[in-house]
């Protein structure tokens, strides 16, 4: 892992940062609303998404959409309610003017009549870029915490 | 539900988004604080509270002070730390210059010597006006989650 | 505790607020990440970290990063995955244009092979500086929620 430190200067400035915040921010409540298609359409058409527990990635926005559809189903069927958050984003200007953010996100959930609870904490890597005044996900990396060693034992190697 | 991204045209500008978090960051201090007359002063004075587990909505500011004024008591009295987060806003100008956001909001909790624990998992949808160089609410719903059908399954019917 | 309320005239503007945001974000990316060092380069010189169950404050930048990298050690050879969430960020300027936020920490945890959970609740209150275009921490005092009264109980008393 680069150190966060390195890439100070690099950072977005207050409006890009505040669009990003504000993407994310619609870009969970479509997912947890059942909005698969058009949760995807906030990738580019050629997106990328990548989670480490996974065989392979998602290549382009179709398949993406189609992969969350099945998972949105599914989650909707069992009658629980799932809300991601995500959160400490980082957000970094890359030569090319896209932009890369790091973050955490993580997932509660909520059966039907019981009580919230974690469900999962990760980190996301995504690089986005911005056509037509809309940003849109170019590639993404999510990786789950637990499947991995801690990155403070990377760290120290 | 509407879809968010039907939304993105009216979505508010970086002074604006700012400020809001700020004023929801105000306005959980002030609730797990147990400020709850100051806290209702963030609502207009006609402000509504509904929460879709309660049988009727809190209508005027005093209705809503006495109402949490009760709810903050009863938690100090039993020992319990609570922390309401709110986050994932997305914040949209309505054609008269209010604004409406919606968002997640979560409640943690941690017993008196005790671990801290997710309670509960909501969202909300706020109506916002800008009065006298401050926001105010003058509505707000709060849904909890595990109440309703999940949301994926209503996007699909 | 005074009441957030009666800072409101002092709140910072929006460009301060979103640095600040994105200072916490690669702080707790450092800490998280195992840069113990680097995370502790972002108090000042003399900075201080005060913890409410700790015996004393940690007094300067080589102490604080000591005192972490013992931290960061033990938690990595644990095998446990430990994400800090930094949020309700309430931040006022000072007099002396140096900035002072409150704001709500959460710890998660994940061992590895297992299931996320909330690991700790705190509120968290910093005095920041500006130095050679970085933010500092001049000092942080940590309070762990149920290890103290709750804060509704105190605020009636």
């Amino acid at each position: 892992m680069v150190s966060p430190v390195q890439t100070i200067s690099r950072q977005v400035g207050v409006e890009t940062y505040a669009q990003i915040l504000q993407f994310y921010a619609q870009h969970v409540q479509l997912l947890d609303g059942g909005f698969a298609e058009e949760w995807a359409e906030q990738f580019t058409e050629d997106g990328v998404f990548t989670q480490n527990v996974k065989p392979e990635p998602k290549r382009g926005r179709a398949a993406i959409a189609a992969g969350m559809r099945r998972g949105v189903d599914r989650i909707a069927a069992s009658g629980v309610t799932r809300r991601h958050w995500f959160g400490m984003v980082v957000a970094d200007r890359l030569p090319d003017e896209s932009v890369r953010t790091r973050y955490y996100a993580l997932v509660f959930e909520t059966p039907r009549g019981g009580r919230a609870s974690v469900y999962l904490s990760t980190t996301g890597e995504d690089v986005l870029v911005r056509q037509d005044d809309r940003w849109l996900i170019r590639s993404r990396l999510v990786t789950h915490d637990g499947t991995t060693d801690p990155a403070g034992a990377g760290a120290q190697s």
